[in-house]
């Protein structure tokens, strides 16, 4: 780290993933894909990436043909306990340094591994060999550290695999040296995201913004149950800063409360912080979508403030005893229905005493479906403690997976657009 | 394509993608995934994977990189209309071989957007531009053909990025050729899965078998809550699946029951398996995994045969209402405990009327924990019909998603390993 690139250099980054398992038709690298991200918004442009297998012969050659082109090389896997586990020792062979055990970090792992009761496995040990002349990078996710060391002129960055690991070693530690370096021009993005719609739907709606800002790059894209639109621009940080805002304020004028949130905020989140704001509780009753709903407002932190609980009702019987709903409704309207998803709604809020209820009903697949009600057929209701209720019916597109996933998201949509105030 | 290597070569080959686009953060090369299977099948390994962006210089040292590690090297994309596509005149600049424009392919595209009422903007004809010494490589669901070459003894396959004309390709003209060199060699793969395990417990019990099959590679791969064994052979069909028989004897032997599927098969399949077979019913009572291990489970299509519900209970309040946990157990033991834990998994059985119950309690974090029971800490409860109970405790290490992940596998094991009459 003592060549630090100045401002004016125009820095680029080259990514390798080491893992012979990647090589293979099971295994795709993801990591490099949020490297990209972040490295783009500090205007440092990614221009080569590549996949090695666990082998210290290929890695040091994969190195030296990216160092040619790159004045970053960030590489991610191989710093397991594993035999096949190289990087460490073939990236000091090839920056000529020696390794050393650092007794102190090895006692630090033995003790870890005695809180959980177990003795360490010997092949740990190897973890504790640091690079000698490289900048230790600390692991608070784990147990294998990271490493930042030079090679003429070209800074190599050592990261794990794990995807949480390598993210957290580069917020903490390489990202805050990277933007100190950037000063100047930056990259900046901003992802818009929508749910409840499908993409063409948001693309005509947006079709004439698009065509105003068709200079700077907007891309479109579509994931089950969710839409986001990601502008980019690069510049001075005021003058990026200034026309990311204008092109944002363009989107969000045609698409207003459609939006849910922005970046790295997922539906989830935003129901949740509009719970806690409002101090009200959640409860949800699932059938298609089988506790997929509870496990996205789950996935949140803290959830537990606002919380109480799910029926996940598969089965008719549990939806009469557990939830409360009329055997003659599911006679007469059948398990698919609004007056189902309207019951399941109301029963959810009594059982769990909850100020607002959500439930989910529908035909996931791929068998069950009929000619009134295909297979992507998925009735939404919510129940409030005053007794307002609301039902919506969608028809979705796809697999199993694809249909749970977009009626998951339907469903906390329709609950954010409740708790804003707006029709879903 | 003169020089054929002969069924005794051990070929290797290499996967280039062409395209800025894959650099960035919002698109991911998949191909390669493809070709990854196709080569192995042949037992040709894929060595190196790579991206590069449209830009000829680059891609000229990419080729020569690779072509130092592969017999063969694949290259896909960059071969459209537009200005950035620049793979054809990159590669014959590589391979010192002139450029010609086929007259005869240029009328047929011309008639082709012609039929379609169009006509053929300009930049397009140079899809027409053939390399001079390369094989054409004929495109039957789109406009530009693909190329085969050779350069000293390495030969180049140019393929387009769009993913069902590089597959139609490869299968009318690449495959058949690389088929018949292979003559008899193939590759063979076995993937054995482990859940409840953690990979250096499992690579202590497998360290003799690894190394009596120390000659074919056996990668141990980790994630949360599941350890992967890939057992990968290359040889004579016959032979082939012999020694990879033999090698998952061996494995087999040391992990025994351990070992939930292989390949493909995944946790909750195997489960759902077990259940219809035995004609069993599933009930869930879940706290910290918030519903997730409901997700898994019917994500399985035909789920709704065995499994019953599930009652996520977030709050205490619902633990003690709707699963019927004793206060006095929660006021005592806690609601993280091995009593709260089978008491879950009794009332989850009774309310749900199913024949096995399983739960799971635990503190997911960020917050919670304390230094007796720490973030991590979860407990698993069991109960069947006839009254048979059993409670575990696994403290995981990670943050809130591994625990989650981590834990809803456990739970799904432990139910294997009742169903299959092994103790968890």
């Amino acid at each position: 780290m003592t060549e630090a690139a100045g401002p004016a250099t125009a820095s680029t980054a080259g990514i390798i993933a080491i893992g012979s398992e990647m090589l293979g038709p099971l295994r795709q690298d993801t990591n490099s894909l949020w490297l990209s991200a972040r490295l783009e918004e500090l205007g440092i442009p990614v221009v080569r990436k590549s996949v090695v297998g666990d082998d210290p012969a290929l890695l040091a050659e994969e190195l030296s043909f990216l160092a040619r082109s790159a004045h970053y090389v960030i590489t991610t896997g191989g710093l397991g306990p594993t035999a096949d586990d190289v990087t460490v020792a073939a990236v000091a062979a090839w920056l000529g340094a020696p390794l050393r055990r650092d007794e102190v970090f090895l006692e630090k792992m033995r003790e870890r591994f005695a809180r959980r009761g177990f003795e360490m496995p010997a092949c740990n040990a190897k973890q504790a060999d640091f690079i000698v002349g490289a900048t230790l990078l600390e692991n608070p996710k784990g147990t294998a550290p990271g490493f930042w060391a030079v090679r003429e002129g070209v800074e190599v960055v050592i990261l794990p695999g794990v995807p949480s690991e390598m993210r957290e070693i580069m917020e903490s530690s390489v990202l805050p040296v990277l933007r100190e370096r950037a000063g100047g021009v930056v990259g900046r993005r901003r992802v818009l995201r929508i749910a409840g719609m499908g993409e063409s739907a948001v693309e005509e709606l947006v079709a004439p913004v698009y065509a105003k800002w068709k200079d700077d790059p907007v891309t479109i894209l579509a994931s089950p149950g969710e839409v986001q639109l990601h502008l980019a621009v690069r510049g001075e940080p005021a003058a990026a800063d200034a026309r990311l805002a204008a092109m944002e304020a363009d989107f969000r004028a045609v698409l207003g409360a459609r939006i849910f949130g922005e970046d790295a905020e997922d539906l989830a989140r935003v129901v949740g912080r509009l719970l806690r704001d409002g101090r009200k509780t959640l409860a949800l009753a699932e059938s298609c979508t089988g506790g997929m709903v509870a496990s996205l407002v789950t996935d949140v932190p803290g959830s537990s403030e606002y919380f109480q609980g799910a029926l996940v009702t598969y089965a008719n019987a549990a939806k009469e005893d557990l939830l409360g709903v009329e055997s003659a409704v599911l006679r007469e309207a059948g398990a698919v229905s609004d007056r189902t998803a309207l019951a399941m709604a109301r029963g959810a809020q009594a059982r769990f005493d909850a100020d607002v209820a959500v439930s989910v009903t529908g035909i996931a697949g791929p068998d069950g479906g009929s000619a009134e009600k295909p297979v992507g057929t998925v009735y939404f209701g919510l129940a409030d403690r005053d007794g307002a209720t609301l039902a919506k019916k969608r028809l979705f597109i796809g697999d199993r997976a694809v249909i749970r996933r977009a009626a998951s998201l339907q469903a906390l949509e329709l609950l954010r657009r409740h708790l804003v105030g707006e029709q879903a």
